[in-house]
């Protein structure tokens, strides 16, 4: 696999010990997401809006409607920029000003372009089972007029960043000492809960959506 | 309270009957969040950051180093987007088209302003408070030295847009006449898990961390 290799725009600036050159890395904080932070200018604005994503190879396609100015504004190959972030832990320090946080995020520069025919196919494929695992083979198909009004635009991943941060408390060596305040990390965990089952619906909860729910602290968020 | 009035900017151009006008939904995204999505524009591109963030009334504050550009662009009273979404659940419909996720998201625009001296102390306890309640009092306090390398950002939630989802699935009457795939809502949980004592400190979990513990469907995310 091709290393990351900054560009101005993905070059950190700070931190750069949290700066990951590994692709593989920047492929699982991105598969194991929920949705990105997409941002683009829009009327000489920044605008930064939740989106669905999904992953394939060295492409990240994004969902959204047709009617959907931003969406159709990321259409036109302007320049986008995609984040996504998954929290892992406050981090308590015996200073108030060394509190952090630990977290992996990808940020990926490009311009997208928006998709048609077999490939919009494949990336309302790749979106489906980003978000829901098994829906695409379990749930009705996707109709005509239902792919006509939908939008999948493609991002190449050529122009990323990752950072981490997965330590624990960092403080000065006199705090240390001093042994006066409490450190140490409190973790977040994401989870699923207990599926709740459309009260129009008969069909039982099928086995791809039973084995998401569970305790764990590596889930989709 | 004043209600959310929107400006072009802040004003929903589809799926109106998710946006919301009470003031109080605004402010309980943000206070929920952990993070938000920090937009901007430097050098023509836009750029997504994760941020750490508080608020305090109508004040959402930023946190930053001084040596970060992003964060030295927003404090020249550029145009912003901030951005704060909370999962809750992904929805399974009938058809793979109308699957979905149940979310709150807000969305504030406007120009930050950087801040010093009592605003900046003021600004420092609210981000403090939001990441980790107790800690003010708890551990040691910011010295001169730590404040002046730190930069606080507050911006106006005057410009601001709430969406939310929180429904089932929303299937065609066919598809739910069909009954042939399974419908209904996973949650998703956000909790924290048990505190990890960094091995050099000797002080006991404090109840403020204790207290954070635990499952729940509503903790800070």
């Amino acid at each position: 696999m091709t290393p990351l290799s900054p560009t101005p725009r993905s070059t950190l600036t700070r931190k750069k010990d949290r700066g990951r050159t590994d692709r593989a890395e920047l492929y699982a904080v991105l598969d194991e997401g929920l949705v990105c932070h997409l941002g683009l200018v829009l009327d000489g604005s920044p605008v930064v809006l939740p989106t669905g994503y999904g992953r394939d190879g060295e492409t990240l396609y994004l969902h959204g409607s047709t009617g959907s100015p931003s969406m159709r504004a990321a259409a036109t190959e302007i320049d986008i920029c995609v984040t996504v972030t998954l929290l892992d832990a406050v981090v308590y320090s015996r200073s108030v000003n060394d509190h952090s946080m630990n977290y992996r995020s990808a940020v990926v520069h490009g311009r997208a372009r928006a998709l048609s025919g077999d490939e919009k196919w494949h990336g309302l494929r790749v979106l489906t089972d980003h978000l829901a695992p098994g829906s695409w083979e379990h749930a009705r198909e996707v109709s005509a007029k239902e792919f006509a009004a939908v939008s999948v635009l493609a991002l190449d991943l050529a122009e990323a960043s990752v950072k981490v941060r997965d330590a624990g408390a960092l403080d000065h060596p006199d705090d240390v000492e001093a042994d006066a305040a409490w450190a140490g990390v409190l973790p977040i965990r994401m989870s699923f809960g207990e599926p709740d089952t459309d009260p129009k619906c008969s069909v039982p909860v099928p086995a791809h959506v039973v084995e998401r729910v569970g305790p764990s602290t590596k889930l989709p968020r």
